[in-house]
């Protein structure tokens, strides 16, 4: 079709060609995320797996090595399988990953979340020969699951269709409450076992109560209805209420009170079950995730074709479907004669409809990357708090959340308020 | 490398492998730009000579065809030259534009702008037959280089680099108050040749005066040293108190008093000087953003080699160079054993020191690319009231600047607050 409208500058590509090329660069997007939901599902199965493996190891070391010692190798056999799986995701989707300038973060934080994995064996041999506790086991565990995390969270910040995108952001902050609950387990059997909650370990647990709750609001306002039933049949469950019967328990005990270390064993049983819950719910996400690349990827592809066809039709006029365009008085509308006007009349409205399309899916896609940006930001405001008053995490967590109440504003505006008056100090 | 450190699963590349591919997708982004630069200053001629053609044409149809024929036909054979210098540097791009999923919005935009030009011989014609006024010729001309301006706007919107970012949207707002500057000549020669300005003429060249400061003050923030020198050069030239002096007559001018028409190729002399003097600022900004480019390839290309060399020595130890990490208690600093802490430490080292980076330059583009989602923001609030209010375009904007003064806010902020509330109210 070039050739023909060109003619009077037969090297450039033509209106119509920009136009087509635009479509295809929304399918290339698309394509490339549905590469992307396989690696990033392989995430969620092997974050679920080094979850498990840290639950054990935790028990395991718990016990010295008396307890969980057969379940944690069958655990550490399964996450190697899902280890293996996730490399076999990454190569698939490496080309696409590393051809094109996607993202250098994504990249980078893939790279992290590697060598992270490299560790494990020499981590796993730690465990075995108890050379660590349970605390320092569950440190490493951690970093390495919220490494994986990451990877999805970069993965989410690189997406352009808004709809893709806040599958990706619910996704996101679903592992992130999931692996909060995975960390509550770890701090509640440490009690359990220890007879109590001392006064650190309780704020802890309440800290990762409260955080899990605000990963699973942002979840909920992005999820897609299927995955939303499922976590409200996850909340309306007995299991609810009986884990909250046992942290209560844990708090309440006092100085001279001791608690049956056997409820250890029914608390971790409680939070396992409810991470695999967790996992299903995810799962659901994913499902709904694929799909919907598939739809959009058909969509997209169906427009660009039926684009294709209509500017095949305009062309068949050839020379005289140079485009021959009036400004009217109103110096909006566009006016011309012959077939010209049918040619200039119709590609001018295929741009701007594009145009009106491509604006409206980046305010609904800054929406949702505004959720990304506020995580970012209450990160970096946790990481200012707990360097300028040499504080903990979960300290760090707790000041933000004290601001937010007494100030009565949203957390985000807290931070972003917090990591403002930072550059101004620094 | 990737074969002797993966033995374990031989498939997947390494975290080392990743590291280096973050680096070179930072080289392709900045190859990119390298031809964008190209593209963008093909623009910065091909609008200059449109802004020429279009005030040669205002005096050729203000004068009944008696003004500026001969100048007039020698300007369009300068944009044709120019135009094909444009087309030529799509041609340059076009790979790099359309291989690549950057951006479907860049692409449409292009399509808009050659589908604008493609227009171009027709406008031409209308102008030789004067078979449009002075007005209309503006009009259609001017949404002619919008849509260029618009091509320059959206590649600024792809960088990742904060410094080529800054440089681009200092570009953009240089380029957009130069094109405010040509609608003031035009409407200043209008006024001139007709003896004076009446009410709305004086308000539409104070709308345009302010609408150049606002885009100025832009520029001025974030453009490099040589071209804010030229710029301030300018401002400091003799030239610009005259120009004032001749604003300050057109508005004086009551109804009793008819200025001298020879004003009118006075002021248009004049401005057109500013305009030629903006351009040299404009290729200023160019060959910053060019050297930059080149700079910050080398740069990146650089540390990229020498990162290749790091890994290279780290994996010489094979087998042995399987990274061996242990989590210490502190929990943050990492210790092991052999040759395998050295290689574990640097590759962990290098990730570390990556995602630092990585993360300041996201937090500095942040900061840029506000300026532009600003602009986006104020152009929708003017569109909005626009059409709530029934006014123009001109009168939209006067509103706006009155609200921000009001209210004692910056103009971003009222036109956020004022789409938000768009927003709620539809």
């Amino acid at each position: 079709m070039n050739t023909k409208r060109q003619t009077h500058r037969p090297a450039a590509p033509s209106a119509g060609d920009y136009l087509i090329a635009s479509k295809q660069c929304e399918l290339m997007h698309l394509q490339h995320f549905l590469q992307m939901g396989k690696l990033i599902q392989s995430i969620g199965n092997l974050v679920h797996g080094l979850q498990q493996e840290r639950g054990a190891s935790n028990v395991f070391l718990g016990s010295g090595g008396a307890k969980f010692g057969s379940e944690r190798t069958a655990m550490i056999r399964e996450s190697d399988s899902r280890h293996l799986a996730f490399n076999a995701a990454l190569v698939e989707v490496h080309e696409s990953l590393t051809e094109q300038p996607v993202s250098p973060q994504l990249l980078n934080h893939i790279a992290s979340a590697v060598h992270g994995l490299e560790t494990l064996p020499r981590l796993r041999r730690q465990v075995e020969c108890q050379n660590l506790n349970a605390v320092e086991a569950t440190e490493t565990y951690s970093r390495l699951i919220q490494g994986l995390i990451t990877v999805v969270f970069e993965a989410a910040d690189t997406a352009v269709d808004p709809t893709i995108a806040g599958l990706l952001v619910a996704m996101v902050h679903l592992m992130n409450g999931k692996e909060f609950c995975g960390q509550e387990r770890a701090a509640g059997s440490a009690g359990f076992s220890s007879g109590g909650f001392d006064a650190a370990l309780s704020q802890r647990i309440m800290h990762l109560v409260a955080a899990q709750e605000r990963c699973f609001e942002v979840f909920v306002s992005l999820a897609d209805a299927d995955s939303r039933a499922l976590w409200y049949e996850l909340r309306s469950h007995p299991r609810e209420a009986e884990l909250d019967r046992l942290r209560r328990l844990g708090w309440s005990v006092g100085p001279r009170r001791i608690l049956d270390p056997e409820l250890a064993d029914r608390w971790f049983g409680l939070m396992t079950e409810r991470m695999d819950v967790l996992k299903k719910v995810e799962d659901a996400v994913e499902s709904c995730f694929h799909g919907r690349c598939v739809d959009r990827f058909g969509e997209a592809r169906n427009s660009l074709a039926h684009q294709e066809t209509l500017l095949a039709t305009l062309d068949e006029d050839g020379e005289s479907s140079q485009p021959m365009l009036v400004l009217c008085s109103s110096g909006e509308s566009w006016q011309s004669d012959g077939v010209g006007q049918q040619f200039g009349r119709s590609i001018l409205e295929l741009v701007q409809e594009q145009t009106r399309r491509l604006q409206q899916m980046t305010d609904e896609l800054q929406v949702v990357k505004e959720t990304l940006e506020d995580r970012r930001t209450q990160e970096k405001a946790v990481l200012l708090l707990m360097a300028h008053r040499k504080i903990d995490n979960d300290e760090a967590h707790r000041v933000l959340r004290k601001l937010a109440m007494d100030q009565g504003r949203r957390l985000p505006e807290v931070a972003r308020a917090l990591v403002s008056m930072a550059d101004v100090l620094n």
